[in-house]
């Protein structure tokens, strides 16, 4: 970086799309050399990402013409949906080559969504040993810390010292590629504490290393979910989490590297189970995409026709006055959009710990006290829009009334479908903006048009 | 932990329902030995979780009867929107006490929206040299990572040797309390690179440092969004993000504990944005809640009455055939949850890189694309059902094409807004949900009963 000043103006990571337009150029062009030369000075992270950016055709014509070659770590950080085909492309001896020098946790990662075929040729590339590693790994379920802990790490006998520790890593013994701690262990193997490298070098020889450990030391189950892991990393600020087995010997770490990019797989899952999205992703096929999206879709379906029941109840009504018709969509909207406020922030208080049996109710009570409030002011406005724009006072009132009602069920509904969700072992994120758009459209249009059969008519 | 094989069961982490309910009653009788029991064994992450939860009068007593007391820890780990009050209740000597052992980022943390007298309050009650170095931290930009850099680190000449880094992390020196990494400069003190604490525990006291450091190298400018920092941290697996000056020299680092802050922060801030709740938490007022979701349901009442505008146009065709009433809330619920699918992943996909100039139009494209699939799916289900309903094979044959258009259109627009938006500098997750179920509201209610006009009536 030869003017670090301008770098405030670009971006902190990544890669321009003149680069992506140069390498698509040098691949249509077959210039193996030029795409050598592009490639080559790029973070394995930025060329996977070049990789997710440009099309299926492109991508094997690059891969088939690229003389340095897939290595491990671009496999890695693949988006998952575009690893078969890559590795599909790849000779056995290629492919051994790639991930020989992953860390097991990576491996796993790569191999665990793989055809039989697929992960057979990836472990036969392994040594023996780390086979056994990413088998074992393999056995524990998924979505497991055992299942995606990395079982490098270093550990030490609790009894010690600062000198003999140093002594030790100076030895030839074969050390994680990055480490940040080491766990103490008593004769049994059983994790009993650990130790910041800061804290060993900082010290003279002959300290215990037992009066180094850091004050709180937990240790995280192999059956545990990995997801609550990386959570309770984050709570706790922690860098390395120690997993262990039923022995509550130390079996493997989690890293908080690892931890980061688990929390924001959570948190994108959320953010597309909300839309109704499934676990889509750009680089999909077209045809897995549609496929992805349908069932929401289909789902919307089904309470859009219900709603549309209700509809049908006040025909007669609506022929009456065909005014109603031309509102009657405001309050359902309305509605919706304030049950997707309160059901957003119920899921993530959920997803966060912020929302629990200890508050449950004072949180309904508050949702609902702001749907009554936001309904007041909305039921006033609509109730003059209503007046001027039919010249009907009670039209006016019945709307108002009918938006206070749905504001309020739709500050209920938006707090108790995830909460209840949750407590039967569904995905709040999934499924509550169905019910909850349900409930604010059957009652939002029930409430407008009968109160309008009521008073008007 | 005796029995870790519960562990699976249990959460892990965080604070049970039971212990809040325990600590409440002890508030409740003012038994202050209680409070200290319950809460002397807690993390201070968990003791700011419990306050979160409990409700302001009870959080008012407990800080009161609280022998042990608030300590910076806690006061770093609590939500934002009750720093201030919790900080009002505390004496200036306490508050001094509490803050004087934070690390700078965490007081600037802290500090940073504060009001002016409380910041100025904790600002004096730092030693000298702490404040100079919060007060320049507070001179940077918000959002920056000037602003957000922990100034305490460990650099070292390049050309010291392992030996001689010890020598100086055993002598009296102050270090950080966590650190990983130690920074390597050169005599202007501009960063040249860094080295792993565990390479140089593992290599003799001779070795250069220069040897031992890591093969990418990158630093981040002050002025630097901080977001892209944590996000640059997260996309190239870094630990330690060195942060320099204009002159390239090194001023603090960004941490990836701090990092994965930030990225929670963004990703829940897109949640919520989608949503159109804001910066809603549930420990705001009740009327500071209803303030945040008025301005998006207002703007949802705006959109409301604009769709409404186009069915007026169509009374007539209404008053006609009162089935197109029951039917016209489908067309337009489909293409709103189609666009709302389209857009979460454009927004996501923006944030992540994902979606940039070099591939936006083959996106637009697919996106297109799987709209009319599903387009035509549900034209064909729903040109049924209108059939069957109403009798009328017509009646199914509008509300079919008038599918297909709104899908299409919810596609393009789920795609087309949030990258103008983008593009014109404003956050796609705030402003796209309004624009795009404007547009879908409007052209499926117009296609719908237009088309009917047309062919119906």
């Amino acid at each position: 970086m030869a003017e670090p000043q301008q770098d405030i103006d670009e971006e902190a990571f990544g890669i321009t799309d003149r680069l992506v337009g140069d390498v698509r150029d040098a691949v249509e062009r077959g210039d193996a050399d030029a795409v050598d030369g592009l490639l080559d000075p790029l973070h394995p992270a930025d060329i996977a990402h070049l990789l997710e950016q440009i099309d299926g055709r492109q991508r094997r014509d690059l891969i088939a013409i690229w003389n340095a070659g897939m290595d491990g770590d671009i496999l890695s950080e693949l988006a998952e949906n575009l690893r078969e085909e890559v590795i599909e492309q790849l000779a056995p001896a290629e492919l051994a080559d790639a991930v020989r020098d992953l860390e097991s946790d990576d491996v796993v990662d790569l191999v665990e969504y793989l055809d039989e075929d697929q992960q057979e040729a990836v472990l036969e590339a392994l040594d023996a040993g780390d086979r056994v590693v990413v088998e074992q790994a393999l056995s524990y379920p998924e979505e497991s810390a055992g299942r995606h802990m990395q079982s490098e790490l270093v550990r030490a006998p609790s009894h010690w010292t600062v000198g003999e520790a140093i002594d030790f890593l100076r030895s030839d013994v074969v050390l994680p590629e990055q480490f940040y701690h080491i766990i103490l262990v008593d004769p049994r193997l059983k994790a009993v504490g650990y130790v910041t490298l800061g804290r060993i070098l900082s010290h003279p020889r002959a300290t215990p290393l037992m009066d180094l450990a850091e004050d709180s030391f937990r240790t995280f189950h192999v059956a545990q979910d990995v997801e609550e892991v990386a959570q309770a990393i984050n709570h706790y600020h922690m860098i390395t989490a120690p997993v262990v087995d039923d022995d509550e010997r130390i079996v493997g770490v989690i890293t908080i590297d690892d931890a980061m990019v688990f929390l924001e797989e959570e948190a994108e899952e959320d953010i597309l189970r909300l839309a109704g999205v499934g676990e889509g992703s750009l680089s999909d096929r077209v045809l897995d995409t549609t496929r992805q999206r349908f069932p929401w879709l289909a789902v919307n379906l089904v309470t859009a026709i219900l709603a549309s029941l209700v509809i049908a109840l006040f025909e007669e009504t609506i022929a009456g006055l065909v005014a109603l018709a031309v509102l009657m969509p405001i309050v359902a909207s309305m509605g919706g959009n304030a049950g997707t406020q309160s059901l957003t922030v119920a899921v993530r208080a959920i997803a966060t710990r912020d929302l629990t049996g200890a508050n449950v109710w004072r949180v309904i009570r508050r949702e609902a006290l702001v749907g009554l409030i936001n309904g007041v002011i909305f039921a006033i406005v609509m109730g003059i829009v209503g007046v001027i724009w039919f010249g009907s006072p009670m039209l006016g009132v019945v709307i108002g009334v009918a938006m206070v009602i749905n504001l309020v069920v739709a500050g209920l509904a938006g707090t108790i479908v995830p909460v209840v969700l949750e407590r039967m072992g569904v995905d709040p994120a999934l499924a509550s903006g169905a019910f909850v758009t349900t409930v604010t459209d059957i009652v939002g249009f029930f409430a407008f048009l009968g109160l309008a059969a009521l008073w008007l008519l």
